[in-house]
């Protein structure tokens, strides 16, 4: 942590010492500890007593340490996160790690994470604006990089530093910008060779909506293992804009009505590999036997379920911790394309895969 | 929000105005913009021309606005929320929902969350020190009240506002607290009285772990049932400690095992309740017929899985919606016993619950 200097000179006289809580406690004949108490605004000390108190502060132009430092600065030491609350399946079951990732790491580094949620467009600019300007806030990290994301846009034309939380770059400019992703499209492309691996000819996917760029990553990535298993491409086969689990299993009900259906789905997230179960339940057919299933996130229901669901695993709280770090390195100076990090997911194998019924 | 008063004087003098951006702009020779942006710490700016505003602005005593209320006021207006990242179910579903309702309500009122993580008592500690020594945080929101619980005679201690999600008052003290809570006990009692009702007379309960207060009122809310629909007090019919999904499905397989097994089982938590379906799956029998169970939460898994789970639900977003909004009033000078909810969870039927079958 960087020295405080003074914040307050006599005009035109050399610089001054700090005016500190025990000059405040002599001025008004009171201990520090009430002073202290009364400029944290303490119910045991009366409203009569922290006006007065409050009132010195300004006229002696007492500042508390960090507030000394932001002016000096320009910084508080605090990322932050808008949540959208309104997101189709509110960030499933990883928010959790996912916010214990970011906390500790900044914690470490001595940053704090300043938290709001916006349900627009509209809310969210305003909210970002607001944090901004009340100082509230040094950066942001941004969850869920969309195709066209306004967030970008907005907090470019505002200079503000940010890290994203998925690459860009699907259809749209890349220069200078920080992110973490996971590499969603490996392991779709992954999912495809294991598969065609067992011995499967007609795999479909199962995605995301494709406003979202790692729902097209993802896509891309089952095309590209389609392709390196030297299988033919069929349109037929491929379903977007699935959201949650009973969207996935619309999706697999449609899938298993075609005149030549897959007998294997790549599911670009587990929650609507879930729906796979609940279809295969519908119509008494076995997953992992009758219909393989792969999925993407490695959240808890899929273990728990039977037979468990082969999954790629993401791991949030790595992903929060990095997100932080990047943050905060790039708030610190370092050139915001330079901050880039991509890791892959873990394959998790479970019993929905396997050989294809041969009829 | 109160008018902003000037926070600087000289010596003796009558109050000053306000040091304002223009004055660092004529002061530096340069542009308001650049200051302003300077000020933010901007990448576009030069080091050099970062070092010289943030230098000129502590010699000229410059503060933002923010900065100059919280001198005065002692408050940043920002809520803080100390998440317990080794929580044993990691707050479950809920968090989303949980931190949009906070963060909506105090964005109304002008304020922000601060949100941070521990996997100790030490490290709490040490993190709630840390943040309202940098007025970071003006109180506190503590989830998941314990019967003894360490936050609360630590911020008491330190004389720090805050609220706590769900009620003290087992066995220990609950002068000057300040809480909102729904009523599981009153959610359990409702929950034998309708299984009573419908012919059970053997009635089991899988509570939660019994450092938690919320475990022990549930406890006793399930004993008020079976005593109000005049049915026996049976200890082999009640199990405490079960956490997550697992730990459900043993205990149902305990009670099941018994001489004289119940027919009907209320759990404290939806989570621990699915585990219900495992071990009836396990046995070949049927949830809602040769087994009734009620749970409590409401969540979206419940409604998933066939039959769907009965359940009393909770709504997190209004629970975050009126801790923000308790905790803000305390802030402001409202008494903080006078600041106490308690509200009804609600029942969402579903078919888990059935009469028993006669045999």
């Amino acid at each position: 942590m960087e020295e405080i200097r003074d914040t307050k000179v006599s005009e035109g006289a050399p610089v001054s010492r700090r005016v500190r809580i025990s000059d405040l406690a002599d001025a008004l004949g009171l201990t520090k500890s009430t002073v202290s108490r009364a400029l944290n605004n303490y119910s045991d000390i009366a409203p009569e007593t922290r006006r007065r108190v409050a009132e010195m502060a300004a006229k002696m132009g007492y500042a508390p340490m960090p507030y000394a430092q932001a002016v000096r600065t320009g910084r508080v030491r605090a990322l932050g996160l808008v949540l959208e609350i309104d997101a189709p399946d509110r960030y499933g079951p990883f928010l959790a790690e996912f916010l214990g990732g970011i906390t500790q790491e900044a914690s470490l580094e001595g940053w704090t994470l300043t938290v709001a949620s916006s349900s627009s467009r509209e809310e969210m600019e305003a909210t970002v604006t607001r944090l901004l300007q009340e100082h509230k806030v040094d950066g942001f990290i941004l969850p869920r990089t969309r195709v066209a994301d306004h967030r970008v846009d907005f907090l470019r034309a505002k200079h503000v530093p940010f890290v994203l939380y998925g690459r860009t770059g699907y259809g749209g400019p890349e220069h200078g910008l920080s992110w973490f992703d996971v590499d969603g499209g490996q392991a779709m492309r992954a999912a495809v060779l294991r598969l065609a691996g067992l011995g499967h000819r007609r795999i479909g996917f199962v995605g995301y909506a494709e406003e979202y760029n790692f729902a097209l990553l993802r896509r891309d990535g089952y095309r590209e293992g389609l392709a390196e298993a030297g299988l033919p491409l069929d349109p037929s086969l491929e379903r977007l804009g699935v959201i949650n689990r009973a969207d996935g299993m619309r999706a697999t009900e449609e899938l298993l009505d075609l005149p030549d259906p897959p007998t294997a789905i790549v599911f670009s997230t587990d929650m609507t590999a879930l729906g796979a179960y609940d279809a295969a339940r519908a119509r008494g057919i076995t997953i992992g036997r009758d219909l393989s299933v792969i999925g993407y996130d490695g959240i808890p229901d899929g273990r728990m379920i039977d037979p468990p669901l082969t999954s790629f695993a993401v791991d949030s709280r790595q992903a929060g911790e990095r997100l932080a770090a990047l943050l905060i390195a790039q708030l610190r100076g370092a050139p915001a394309e330079n901050l880039r990090e991509l890791v892959e997911a873990r394959l998790q194998p479970g019993g929905s895969d396997g050989p294809p019924v041969t009829t």
